[in-house]
């Protein structure tokens, strides 16, 4: 018998943000896996790290910053054959992943490689898109709005059609392309409608109509969210924490 | 000093996929609030119901299942004054979302009430948009993909632009719209890379290729997702559970 491959999501940082289950299955793991990034501590082993068991086998997997070089093939090909050599022997090995492991995670390339072999079970978790809207105040979509995810990399003619086909945008992983962006949105004349967070739901979060945004500068994990539907739902000028 | 509102995600069904801070929230609540039919009892309610401390005070918000009469304003009307009263009083209510307050939810109608004059706080959870994915044990999206998120009760016309325009889609609220939006989707040759999942993460979930479904019905909590851009991830032919 073969150990579980899980993928467990852990929320967008609050480790108060997991859920049950992923806090059961930290908890009485025996081995451990997750992204770490060449230089630094692995943001997703922080999240969870008050819940690991001490003395239990880590399998860090360090994943160059460097965005232009993901992703690595050799990095989960090796991490592969390591949690392959830990499920065979029968253990289970539980991936720590940041939000939802499905939800734009790096999890799919370990489970692109071992779901054929091994029994997989994914844990969903909160992901930054809801947890922005918490922090935002303001619903993220409702009733028969459609929602759009948009990866922020992604050139301004897509992005704009896009946003015109929707009710409710979400913009993910803004970081350096955030004056692009701003300058994209001011254009369309949004600006007014359009929050931003960045490392929503950490000590360190900032929340900011995007507007107000004195930096052209983001973090990786940062956020854009739009709506459209409802002139009940922009934000105040007033808004800030 | 009035009491805080909270917005409780309570995620897609299965208690376990309740976040701690829900969990820490719920067990500490004196006062409550949740969505209910105007018959049987109340999903959001059942989800949290081994952590309702005994004895406390509910308010539960009869909302009649009639889906043209929906929002019933004076309902949320008089909701809110029932909530706004023990705000007054100083004491915090917790209100019970099916998976996350501001992601479809009817949070909304109370938040847009109350949130001018108490102190609100969201507590996000863990989506059905996941957690079906989860299910499917595919990505719902990854890398630079875009995802469209479609209430099904949204027209054909609007659908198919909408999907023509996404590399990842999720249609929600499938319900009695299943029959239509199945010949929709063959049409645009997109049954093999659909997958169905109804009360994700319930005890009495159903998981299954779309073009495999042998019914023409489907509950309100179903969901289509597809995925369009990877071969790789097509369902197999053997998928169901």
């Amino acid at each position: 018998m073969s150990g579980i491959l899980y993928g467990i999501g852990l929320g967008p940082g609050d480790p108060e943000l997991m859920t049950l289950k992923a806090h059961r299955l930290i908890s009485n793991a025996r081995v451990i896996a997750y992204p770490a990034p060449d230089t630094g501590p692995s943001f997703a082993r922080s999240i969870a790290s008050d819940f690991i068991p001490a003395g239990i086998q880590e399998i860090p997997i360090i994943v160059p910053m460097r965005v232009d070089r993901f992703p690595a093939q050799r990095i989960y090909d090796k991490a592969s054959s390591e949690i392959s050599t830990v499920l065979k022997s029968g253990e289970d090995v539980v991936v720590l992943c940041e939000g939802d492991p499905f939800f734009y995670g790096s999890f799919m390339y370990l489970f692109e490689r071992l779901s054929g072999q091994f029994p997989c079970e994914i844990v969903p978790g909160v992901t930054s898109l809801t947890a922005c809207a918490a922090q935002l105040q303001r619903p993220l979509t409702s009733r028969t709005d459609i929602l759009t995810v948009i990866p922020g990399p992604l050139p301004n003619d897509e992005i704009r059609t896009r946003i015109d086909n929707a009710q409710a945008v979400a913009i993910m992983k803004v970081g350096r392309h955030l004056a692009r962006l701003k300058a994209l949105l001011s254009d369309l004349d949004l600006l007014d409608k359009a929050g931003y967070v960045e490392r929503a739901s950490l000590p360190e979060q900032k929340v900011s109509r995007l507007a107000d945004l004195d930096t052209d500068t983001a973090p990786y994990f940062s956020t854009i969210l739009i709506y459209k539907g409802d002139e009940a739902w922009t934000l105040p000028p007033s808004f800030s924490s």
